[in-house]
């Protein structure tokens, strides 16, 4: 018997749930909802039905996790907690600052319907934070540092395609290697923004932009680019599209510390990821977090929970006998 | 009311332990118990006592967690199931083809006496077991590869100090580059045990031993050497001390898999460790997985766990408001 799974929202996070489903055989995609007209939508899984929004509750027992793609900034915050009356979920909110908020709003519709719904589940959050939490755990005589790139960032990108006479635009945040190098060398540094990654934009203008304008609006741009070393290069249309198509993204999680009665010993901790595809990762994370979801839930373990609080083994499809033998 | 730790054994392991529950606060290192005379023995916490180890029962009331720091050959087999009889316990057995065995053993007396007892606890098995859990989890279509070193094995050094005519030896355990180079470009590479690892070996002679008769029984010697690219290096015991005196150790645990409908993206997760002191890293997992011990057993959850059963959280001092708000 497969756990069921059902997709709130079908965009790029969406279709790498679908994806990752198909990965693993102990589960089955068995409904998308979209808020699109049905008809227009059209999936890879031939035996999952395609539903307006508005039907999810006639899938109540239907459906044993549902999985909530919509984005942090308003989709989340109110779909997370109306479908935990209904269904055990699984978010990606990934609004750092609102985490608390969100975890007690999910936590207390949860524990009232006897739902277990996941939240903030991906590399980062997600991942990312288990690095960071298990290595200060391990060494809290240390430091610990975090490093996004290269890779894709759509808020950044986003923010170059509002400015006037940018018809599309690609933004890739970049490490600094040589930061990274004195980090995993154990020297603790203090860095600001600027010494830890770097900013490339490939922009496509509009015909007549003008473009050293263009370039000085985003270099000087307050948060986005203005603290950041910003590298700037125009391109055509065609290049942006055949060149800049995927969405690669990855990162670094490192600490470092010291042990020993005057700690005079040295440790290095590095977890990294290097991703094709931001959303297909993100998604294969959320699925193997479904399942826990839909054990706990099995368990009777109702209410709000984080990548924190689940014990690892009930991510995978293997028993506890497996994994000891051939895991551990 | 901080949580009461014993060690049980005091060699390098039991000083690593030693050492790490001074960096925790919510620690107190109440008593070491040895095999040797008591009074032989110097321990580095002055508010500790030192036992014999046949007082240890007496103490049943007065520790919180005992920390076991045997060896997996002999010791823990024995030690862990008998003192799961009195106390929560954590070790770092290691033998990995004997873990099941050794967690029915240590399971069945734990649930018996309701005492809680984690097994196989430190980096390998430890952290790469929870990595090569986690990604495996994540990535189903994908394979994992663990790598060890640059760093020193003891059991490698102590076969070599066996041969006739050797006086000393330490011996490093190195990851192929080129090798380590194939897995992260996500060739997928099958790999032979030469592939994977070169040995490194630093030789001190007795006075009159035939160097190179040595040298060839280290570089033929089965299951320890044969199979490897073995570099022997005669030094003096000055050397040897002065240059070989630590016991650092390390190693990468990646793994690669495909996303996507068609598995058209690739992926990359890994993790690693440099480590000065490999028993003062080890004994810093164990001191953190004690946390869990404490916690688990007050939940009233006995019997034997390993890492993957244990909710990360159970590991930090931070409450799961205080992870939520600053590390997720």
């Amino acid at each position: 018997m497969s756990i069921r799974i059902g997709i709130l929202g079908y965009g790029n996070l969406g279709r790498g749930v679908e994806c990752a489903v198909k990965q693993n055989p102990d589960m089955e995609l068995v409904a998308v909802f979209t808020r699109r007209e049905p008809q227009t939508v059209s999936i890879l899984t031939e035996s999952a039905s395609v539903c307006h929004v508005s039907e999810a509750a006639a899938w109540k027992d239907k459906i044993d996790v549902l999985i909530l793609c919509g984005g942090s900034a308003t989709d989340l915050p109110e779909q997370t907690p109306a479908y935990a009356k209904l269904f055990n979920v699984v978010d990606s909110f990934d609004t750092h600052a609102n985490i608390p908020k969100h975890f007690d709003a999910v936590d207390a519709v949860a524990k009232e319907s006897g739902k277990t719904g996941i939240i903030s589940v991906g590399w980062d959050p997600g991942m990312f934070s288990l690095n960071r939490m298990y290595a200060s755990a391990i060494l809290p005589g240390g430091k610990d540092y975090t490093f996004w790139g290269k890779g894709v960032s759509q808020g950044h990108s986003d923010a170059i395609r509002r400015i006037e006479g940018v018809k599309n635009a690609k933004q890739y945040t970049i490490p600094v290697e040589a930061t990274l190098e004195a980090v995993r060398e154990g020297k603790n540094p203090e860095l600001s923004t600027r010494e830890k990654h770097t900013r490339e934009c490939f922009v496509v203008l509009e015909e007549g932009a003008d473009a050293a304008k263009v370039e000085q609006e985003i270099k000087t741009m307050p948060n986005y680019f203005a603290d950041y070393d910003t590298t700037v290069h125009f391109i055509s249309e065609e290049e942006l599209i055949r060149d800049h198509g995927g969405i690669p993204h990855g990162g670094f999680v490192l600490r470092s510390g010291k042990t020993g009665w005057e700690e005079e010993n040295s440790h290095l901790i590095e977890y990294s990821l290097k991703l094709d595809s931001n959303p297909e990762f993100t998604s294969s994370v959320i699925i193997a977090y479904a399942r826990a979801a839909y054990r706990l839930n099995k368990e009777g373990q109702a209410g709000a929970k984080t990548v924190f609080d689940i014990p690892p083994a009930y991510l995978s499809a293997k028993s506890g006998e497996e994994l000891r033998a051939a895991m551990l």
